[in-house]
């Protein structure tokens, strides 16, 4: 059995970019399969930070083709008794920890599970386990074998009701909150384009300011100036300082309730 | 058409390494064109910094292979009336925008320009354009279809009057000035070696202090000591303290003016 | 002569990732071979920091294939007398300067060096090499040619007498010190699980705090506690906090004491 194309891994942690974690997870991947195209997402997640690991691969899997592998490791649980799962889906397959992780992507409106397995079969891991970095020792061995051809199923028995964080989509959260700051400084809001009646005549209240009305891009207002748009979800509107950084200057963070006006 | 060797794109941002966004561009790019190399020269340019991503590519392209595309998206004039350009050279491809962040390399002695193109068609593009991350939606697109074989001329009409930053070459600036501080803390200078008579009988004052004479390495002083050399790029001159961080000990930022003296 | 699967060079610098230094190096070994995969263990080393830059490589190059190259660029001698050489292994091969980042990993039980040579050969440098840029001008070609399968010996003389570090393994550090802080904040430290006569009545003293026994994982403890446990490497104990930074709350570097009680 040939697929065309490499298998692809892309990898998504909160294991930073000095220690060589990831090096390691690269390492394990490429002796199971060498062939593998490695990609990352981020592996600067916040330290156990689920929620953000979850919106990044959220607003990223979709842009890779369906035979993607997507790893993600942020995983406070690790050593517990929280399950490592599989899940294949008709957007790409998921290997991390069943915490939550993958919640985001599996309640999205064009995404099916197909197949869900728990990690248990000794065969697809490391041969020694630790208690520690389940990343190097069963998510990386998992993800490596998937891409080299084995099918999930024998990865171990069937996963079922899998863990589900408490915002898993853009319903769950009433009043609007930020769901993510970027790099940027951008507010990405719960809020979607579609929850909005209409666009001229909305705004938003944030620490104080009144940003009106929904602009198409960061050239519509002046240098300086606060923006509400439709970000690059596509979905979600976002709140920016054109060359700025909205999240310093309102000094914002995650969880924090926009206001939304009728203007 | 066969080409003897993986096609390599290589990506230069502003979009940080924790949002996924950079993840994104390479799921686009091995969507259309899955046997690719890819690498990256920076994705930690200051936001909006065109003039830093200018000299970073600068620096590095002519180390690739002629048929590399390099990828260069820091855009603070997205969803605005700037072109997105794409630009064949006999040193490699160049796919952006037209901010002048080719200009540097365009300007360089060995690189000629052999046809440029505007990116409008839409059959390189992803089919919905978003006004706020045409890295994802046009400039990954267009690099990957390059790569994949599509000739230039497709992509687009022809560009000329290619827009051209302020500083495109160390004959731009007089006097000498600091033009990129990198992470050593090193200070790379508008100067270049030709420029300089006497390498023994030179003398520069920066920050209250004068180093003197044109050093060949590091070690040719003391630890904690400032010296001149000849950089990385061979042509530049820059400013360094051995095993230290000649940025930070003079306060230098990137602009400041550096004082030629004869010794 | 063909190597079934694709040539791996893994890079570990302390260029950081903003400047395209690390790019420069990935267009040299692609120029020479165009079908290896690159991976990286880290670009964040503390600048010129050689233990870390061992310490990394050490937890690492047991988990990748034994034909990867691992290429180190962590330089404070560039341009100096010091060597650069090429190590073949058992379990791997080692390209960079001799100043004992290789020596952690050279002493390691189950590492033989098989051939060791100074890369002194012109043929397989960059056609000008400068005094400040080796990992360009030697150590990526040399990593590159040996990737392309160039037998070692045609890049330079055997190297004997290589340098080695003051600390090379766990029986040079008596008391037992914090070797490594990784990126959560976890302290590695010099003493190993075979060092412990029983990990249920040993104990801690580091920073005024007492860590008793020997856990097994985090979540053993509850949120925010200290617990001493074998960390990734499988031999080191680390020192950490459950979902919190040990180094942090602490205040502890790398060098610092830690005793060993008896409980």
């Amino acid at each position: 059995m040939q697929t065309p194309n490499p298998p692809i891994i892309s990898l998504t942690t909160d294991f930073g970019e000095r220690d060589g974690y990831v090096g390691i997870m690269q390492g394990v991947i490429l002796s199971i399969c060498p062939n593998v195209t490695l990609t990352k997402l981020s592996h600067l997640i916040p330290a156990q930070d689920v929620q953000t690991a979850a919106f990044v691969l959220y607003q990223s899997f979709n842009y890779y083709p369906t035979h993607t592998i997507h790893c993600v490791v942020v995983d406070p649980g690790v050593g517990s008794k929280r399950r490592g799962i599989a899940v294949r889906t008709d957007w790409g397959t998921f290997v991390g920890p069943d915490n939550g992780v993958f919640s985001l992507v599996f309640s999205a409106p064009n995404v099916n599970v197909l197949e869900a397995v728990t990690l248990t079969n000794p065969a697809y891991q490391l041969p020694v386990v630790s208690s520690t970095f389940h990343g190097r020792d069963i998510f990386a061995p998992a993800a490596a074998h998937l891409a080299k051809g084995i099918p999930l199923h024998r990865l171990g028995p069937p996963a079922i009701n899998l863990v589900r964080l408490a915002w898993a989509g853009p319903t769950d959260y009433k009043p609007c909150r930020v769901i993510h700051i970027d790099h940027f400084g951008n507010l990405i809001l719960s809020l979607t384009e579609k929850d909005i009646d209409n666009p001229d005549h909305v705004a938003f209240a944030i620490a104080g300011k009144i940003i009106k009305s929904l602009r198409r891009t960061f050239t519509d207002v002046a240098e300086g100036d606060l923006l509400a748009y439709v970000g690059s979800t596509k979905h979600h509107v976002e709140i920016a300082i054109r060359n700025g950084n909205a999240a310093q200057t309102l000094s914002t963070k995650v969880g924090d309730v926009v206001e939304l006006l009728e203007d």
